[in-house]
């Protein structure tokens, strides 16, 4: 059976190969553009060696502190073991992230070249610049954990007994995820805010004028923080919830057997086939919305991982009820992507609402975008809330037990097996906004920039989506990896009238909200010092300003990579040593009180801060095509001050809550042996 | 025993008579003062009489609902009992809100007649107004609980029975407060808010301008926010505790007898002796900090209270221990004025981070606020954290069976014991600031206005510090009713690990982010109706900006209430309604994981929203002395930004969850018999 997951991940990486070389031989364009590329490819370059070997040292010095705490405890096997895997999980997961940066800056420069000609070469160039990160993340981790499952098999360990021997591999992954999410949401939005603080409102420049000394430093942070962050925290995704998956499978061992353990696996890998056709699928003519190809793709994906996902649930478990609880979870999915574009696009009331609240003023507007962020939980939890109960039942009607849970495991399977598809979706957000930037920087043409307006619109609406979705299957997840810690701690009840678990999900609740509170102020501190350069580059520089002299680019690059490295630390380092503390201090029952608390704290919270900056963002977009005065107007004014907020809020606070959430659970899957 | 508590509120009653003859004999002030008074006067009146129209037919309705539910069960006798007592406590919350409102308009404008010739005495009126307040509610409230508790033992009662009987009094108490704390907090900053916007921003005129239509509604807002709704809650506050600590003190009916049931009672009679004294010593001389005044006041009040406690605690329980419990009590509430003053004073790096934060716009004021919020929940957790396990460990070293829970009860008391005077502080509040509007609005002279702006900023500091002891105690409270639930419901364990559980906890987390969305934004809706009128009274009339013809106040006065009324409705019923709906559905177990989730994530958010808002108003206050160019400069809109993002946060949602998280205790206990 490991063979087709082996077999399906071998076949998309070929893909992905396949899909390098086509995009590697689009043209380059105009050599401004190609030393615009050059530029941002130096930048990023920079940034993520630099990042790499900060995480890298934290990461070794972690799994030191891992085996020595296993060795103290007298099981030096068991510790090297997890050491190890930690060590490969968290090499895979800097190397994931590696791989969307390195695609994403040479497709946003071929896609700024296509659009000098062609809208449907541009969008088929974007797509699949995402679907190379989105396909290779997901295979490298299905192929890792097949890969580790295959080496232990053939050193004769039990197969029962392996799950557990992965959880180092997960722990590893979500640990890089969180710094590489943290660094680059911090860098991405300190150069945006920094560039925009300075160039458009104290110097009237448009976005992306060659000008500011902080625009390529913001064309950076699109691809440090949206293609690597994002790159390596769906590796951690999909490898923590596969990991997950599989503990729960062994509880049921005497039914399924072997195919229980492996059924994530398997999935997983007809779920990549599912997206190599979709993506061929999604192509456009000339004068398509882009989003209609988008979609198609994403439909027909859908529809082949139902009809994969039918027959090797019938294959491998052979009871139906399991079928329905895997549509349950895919069906779950499509929900997230409708509440997240009901609240965050134009068309509706909540961004309309937020409109509406600009025409009187700075403070009506974050109110109404706040509100907005608020009100989605209410939707996002009733969905969540639906496909658990929906999915435990129909596991309880198998008869089974621990049928309950294992279902609720594949219903997160089900929202998961369309994982690349959405990747290469969300993937193609970044890439288009800095096809876009370069467009601008380089002098291109009028139809050059409609076309990467087009496409950046239609990028915009991708990322909100994906950022729906993450949020959801994050939830999904968490509740399969609460189970499998269930299973590791040998726990029964998490009795959360017991004082200590009471006061840990108290701690867990307070750890979502002040990671928040440092990763939102990290992005003032680490813009503010980039206002300081700009300010000063201007100064000294008169030239600047006319065009004359060239901006000293690297300088804000160096000083945007230094602030956000910095900032990154506490944050990330308080997020694994407040549940280590508690799980030390007040054992396993607390320790999974804090990671549940957190989970629903930090769902929630995210939610917010994704929504209410998705839908103030829009609603500026919405008042700069000409509504309420358009651009210049006080109501235009106000809107910006929401999108400035919800920047933080939305590309930094947001998408590291997804990795917080799901850390917590590896992490105490990891070291579940200290809290027992 | 019965006879301490009974007799110490009916002293405490007396002193409160005493107190407002002593008011009632102070000068009313100049024609002009009376005529505002007046006009303050005829709109409170005339919001309250809606408001209790409103709130007494629903609480009516949901009796009828409370004892059919019961009927059809069976349960005839209890049926009767709990929707009599539920009456009850609605009756005695509504009522302490009307004496809270009826005590601070009369105080108001005799601050500001004695603000024209001694600053001492316009300090000892303002206080005593709280002061009236504060005692008539506490004692109230044990008299209520007391005399029931009598009636019940008259009729021959099991002693043990009763404190069962009386949660439908605590429930009563709580739905009428949420409503209170809801419409009052929706009518305030909606005045504020909509008298603010035309006033000074649109039109350009100063604060508590006469010409202002809105300005009177603002005046009526400060009186039933700030003073009928505080009251309201802190009587449902003083009640829920009681009556819970009560219930876990059956629990150790084998060891302390009827001691162990009537000791909250008699801790809390002793209070509010030692409140009467403290209140007694608060005096300023003619030049004094009004803070030095009235710490002094609290310093002599904690002290007292503490030996009481020891005197009590070793006549009733005879265990020194529980007397260590009511200090960490104590001392947790101290904690929790220092935190939320640091957090929200000027003098401190959070306040001054937002004010430097002002300098760079309207963005990142905000974006800073947001986050001193949201940093500001560990400080909390951790008190909040320590008092629990401190006081938990206390109570197992009795050796006594439930000791650890009796023990956090003990020291919910031991934080309360001093209520009655951090309730007086906290109306002195509206009372200073309500006296600075009607000197502005008569014209007296600049020594006046001196001392209430002196008067009105310690009101602004001691407003703040109270919520922070509020959230506190709601925190410690919620424990404690959480714990009276699990004996009521039988209930072993809360298992957050069964799907139930964890979905119930997952939407309490929901019900709270939900009806926060719904509160704020019920500002922005009446506000707008606000500033349609506001509007259209100056337009219609081009007098009112000369100050030749007086604008229709009352017009206003009405607007607003209408609005508020209709806003408070929807929040307020779901949450009552999904409570119910849950534990229906679900059971007492799922119910109490909402419960406590809620309970979390209530406090926390409450935490955020109250600290937030203060420290933005203390940011643009101390712009407004002059820092960063002062009134009108581009840091001072930036400051008035966050100012008016704050107002909805801390005086609408905050304290409107602070009743929220105590209302799912009490409605969960006097509705257990439907969730079992």
């Amino acid at each position: 059976m490991l063979i087709i997951p082996v077999v399906c991940s071998i076949l998309a990486l070929f893909f992905a190969g396949y899909l390098v070389v086509w995009i590697k031989k689009c043209d380059l364009g105009t050599p401004r553009m190609q030393e615009i590329f050059q530029a941002i490819k130096n930048g990023a370059d920079a940034f993520l060696k630099r990042q790499n070997k900060t995480i890298g040292i934290m990461a070794v010095v972690l799994a030191v502190v891992l085996f020595s705490v296993y060795a103290l405890s007298g099981k030096w096997v068991l510790g090297m073991q997890t050491s190890l895997a930690f060590l490969f999980g968290a090499f895979c997961s800097g190397l994931s992230g590696l791989i969307g940066m390195w695609i994403s800056v040479r497709s946003n420069v071929r896609v700024a070249s296509a659009a000098q000609s062609s809208f449907s070469k541009a969008l088929t160039i974007a797509l699949r610049g995402g679907a190379v990160s989105g396909i290779t993340i997901v295979a490298m981790s299905l192929l890792g954990i097949s890969g580790l499952y295959f080496i232990y098999t053939v050193f004769g360990y039990d197969p029962v007994r392996i799950p557990s021997l992965l959880v180092g591999f997960g722990f590893g992954a979500s640990l890089v995820a969180l710094f590489a999410q943290l660094g680059g949401g911090i860098y991405t939005k300190a150069a945006d805010v920094g560039a925009d603080l300075v160039g458009k409102i104290e110097k009237n420049i448009p976005e992306d004028d060659p000008r500011n000394p902080a625009v390529i430093a913001d064309l950076v942070g699109d691809n440090v923080g949206d293609c690597a962050g994002r790159g390596a925290d769906l590796f951690e995704s999909t490898a923590a919830e596969n990991i997950g998956a599989m503990i729960i499978g062994v509880a049921l061992f005497p039914y399924f057997g072997i195919n229980g353990i492996l059924f994530p696996l398997v999935v997983r890998g007809f779920g990549l086939i599912a997206t190599i056709v979709g993506l061929l699928v999604a192509k456009a003519k000339e004068d398509d919305e882009p989003l209609k190809a988008l979609n198609k793709g994403y439909f027909v994906t859908c529809a082949l991982a139902a009809i994969a996902f039918y027959f090797v649930t019938m294959g491998m478990l052979n009871n139906v009820l399991f079928f329905y609880a895997g549509l349950v979870g895919l069906a779950a999915s499509v929900v997230f992507v409708f509440v997240t574009q009901y609240y965050t696009e134009h068309k509706y009331r909540p961004v309309q609402d937020i409109v509406k609240a600009s025409e009187t003023g700075h403070a009506t507007n974050i109110i109404a975008g706040f509100a907005v962020g608020l009100e989605c939980t209410a939707a996002t939890v009733v969905t969540i809330a639906a496909a658990l109960l929906a999915s435990f039942k129909l596991g309880l009607m198998t008869g089974l037990p621990s049928g309950g849970i294992y279902a609720t495991a594949v219903a997160t399977m089900g929202m998961l097996s369309t994982a690349a598809y959405v990747l290469a979706m969300d993937t193609f957000g970044p890439i288009t906004d800095n096809a876009g930037g370069i467009v601008e920087m380089s002098g291109s043409s009028e139809k050059a920039r409609a076309i990467t307006d087009k496409l950046d619109s239609a990028g915009n609406t991708t990322k909100a989506l994906t950022k729906g979705y993450a949020m959801g299957s994050a939830a999904l997840a968490a509740f399969l990896l609460f189970s499998a810690y269930f299973e590791e701690a040998k726990l029964v009840v998490v009795d959360l009238a017991r004082v200590e678990v009471f006061v840990a999900g108290l701690i867990g609740a307070m750890l979502v909200f002040f990671f928040s509170s440092l990763a939102i102020r990290a992005v003032g501190k680490a813009a503010s010092k980039i206002v300081e350069e700009v300010r000063r580059q201007f100064k000294e520089d008169p030239g600047l300003m006319q065009g004359t002299s060239t901006p000293d680019y690297a300088r804000c690059v160096d000083i945007t990579t230094k602030a956000a490295l910095q900032q990154m630390i506490l944050p990330g380092l308080l997020a694994v040593i407040i549940p280590i503390a508690v799980g030390v201090l007040f054992k396993a029952e607390a320790e999974a009180g804090l990671m549940m608390v957190a989970t629903i704290v930090g769902v929630l919270l995210a939610t917010v801060f994704n929504n209410s900056g998705g839908a103030w963002d829009n609603a500026k977009k919405y008042i700069e095509t000409g509504h309420l005065g358009g651009k210049g107007s006080e109501a235009h004014k106000a809107a910006v001050t929401g999108d400035t907020v919800g920047d933080p809020f939305k590309d930094t606070a947001g998408p590291s809550l997804h990795v917080l959430v799901k850390l917590l659970g590896t992490l105490s899957l990891a070291l579940v042996a200290l809290f027992v």
